[in-house]
Order: C-alpha cells, then sequence, then structure tokens
C-alpha cells in the first residue's frame, strides 16, 4: 500500500512537472490565438497524447452527447464501437480511449477539449483528472476574451 | 514517519494548488508588463507573502551580494543583522526572514525577485523552494522578450 502511495505521489510530481513546462510554453506566446494553440501542442508533445482536438463549434459537440454526460467536469474512459466512426474522421486514426475536458464559456456557450489515443487504456475509465481540470481552468481564461 | 509524509505531501498539493491560482491571474493578463505585475500581486495574494520585491536594477541587487551566495538557485533565510536596515527601508517594515529568486536574462543580465516576511522563521534556511524555482521560471519567460 505505501509502494502504491509512492508511485502515486510520483506520477503527481510528474504530472505537476508536465503541467509547469506546459504553462512555460502558453506564457511564451503572444496572443491569444498562439496561447490556445500552445495548450494544444504542449499537451502533443509534453504529454505525448497522439490526438488533441478542441472545438468551440456547437456542431462537433453535439456529436458527443451521448459519450460526456456531464458537462461540468473532464472525464475520461474507453471508446464506445457507436462513437469509433466519428472519432477516427476526426483524429486521422482509431481512437481507442478519449479524455474530454468541457470549459464553460460566458453564461451558456462552452468549448470542449478531446484528448485521445489508440491505446484502449490510456484514459481509463474513471482516471484521477486533476491535471484535465487545470487544463480546462487555463483554456477558461484563455478563451474568456 | 509517514505522518510527516503525509503532511509534505499535504503542504506540496497546497503549493501545486497556489501556484495553479498564480497561472490562472497570468494567464488573465493582457501583455508582459501586466503579466509581471500578476506574478506579484498573485504571491502577495494567492501564497500571503507580505513583501514580494522584483529588481532588474543591478544598483539594488548589488545591495544583496552578501546575503545572495548562488546566483543561479533560489534560496531561503533568516535576515543578518547587517541586512536589517537597507530591507526594512525597501519594505517599509521590519524583514525578518527573505526567499530570493534569481532570474537569468539574456547572456549576462539578470532580475531578481524577494519575497519577505517580518516572521523570522517564515523563510527557514535550506526548505524547499521548489515552487520558487518554477516562478523563476515564469518570470524567465515574461521578461525574456
Amino acid at each position: 500500500r505505501l509502494a502504491a502511495w509512492l508511485d502515486a505521489g510520483r506520477a503527481n510530481d510528474q504530472r505537476n512537472q508536465q503541467l509547469h513546462a506546459l504553462v512555460l510554453r502558453v506564457l511564451a506566446a503572444h496572443g491569444r490565438p498562439a496561447q490556445v494553440a500552445e495548450v494544444c501542442a504542449g499537451l502533443r508533445e509534453v504529454f505525448g497524447i497522439p490526438w488533441v482536438y478542441l472545438t468551440e463549434s456547437g456542431i462537433d459537440i453535439d456529436a458527443w452527447s451521448t459519450l460526456v454526460h456531464d458537462w461540468t467536469t473532464p472525464g475520461c474512459g474507453p471508446v464506445a464501437e457507436s462513437q469509433q466512426a466519428r472519432l477516427s474522421e476526426l483524429a486521422g486514426h482509431a481512437i481507442g480511449s478519449v479524455a474530454w475536458v468541457p470549459v464553460a464559456l460566458g453564461e451558456t456557450g462552452y468549448a470542449l477539449l478531446f484528448l485521445g489515443s489508440e491505446d484502449e487504456t490510456r484514459f481509463p475509465l474513471g482516471t484521477g483528472t486533476h491535471y484535465l481540470q487545470q487544463v480546462g481552468e487555463m483554456l477558461q481564461t484563455l478563451l474568456a476574451d
């Protein structure tokens, strides 16, 4: 049990280091579009997430409504068969598991960040999504104006 | 020993939460001067540090040369009697302990961030300064251009 705690602590430290590296990339960028692009590029390159997709349009979000049940908190999980086609189309390759991060904008609007991997176990159901919430809050700040 | 680990873990989590709140403040600001000002304001208001002083001028840095022996890493410690007068003058009140964060700029330049408190035990000698290093890297990024 102690070993599990230490492992969790190490994973947590690594996440925080990665988040810090992401923050530095965003701070180095000038202007909102470049900063938002750095969040996505940092998730790809620092966190090693193969597919990173940010949508501010309602059209694409509709396609996710069967996947995302709670629009206020991030979540993770393997991809259902019915969602495979649309996800693969967007990603350009098969997606085995995804994480999603809702980003509230204004009174009723929202953006949605999707992270995906071919690996079905990369974003397991019910994993800790604390860092995703922090990334979501960064995006919310950047997209607010 | 386990209790000490848990305490350290909790303190670490709190630091990371505070650092995240600081990052959001900086991201909300527009332009380098406002972003740098938010780093300092966030250290005051989020971390509760009474005195936050950032200098990019060599003149003031000379006055610290007896305090800061290593110009590459952050440090902490109680204030020596010989440093009291200058510190109190700058802060407008007595300073019992300080932390300092050197920020390398260009090839030979540097800025220096000072954090101070009347409390002699607030920044004890040899404490973990990991979050200060992260704040220093944020400032380095913001002051680089």
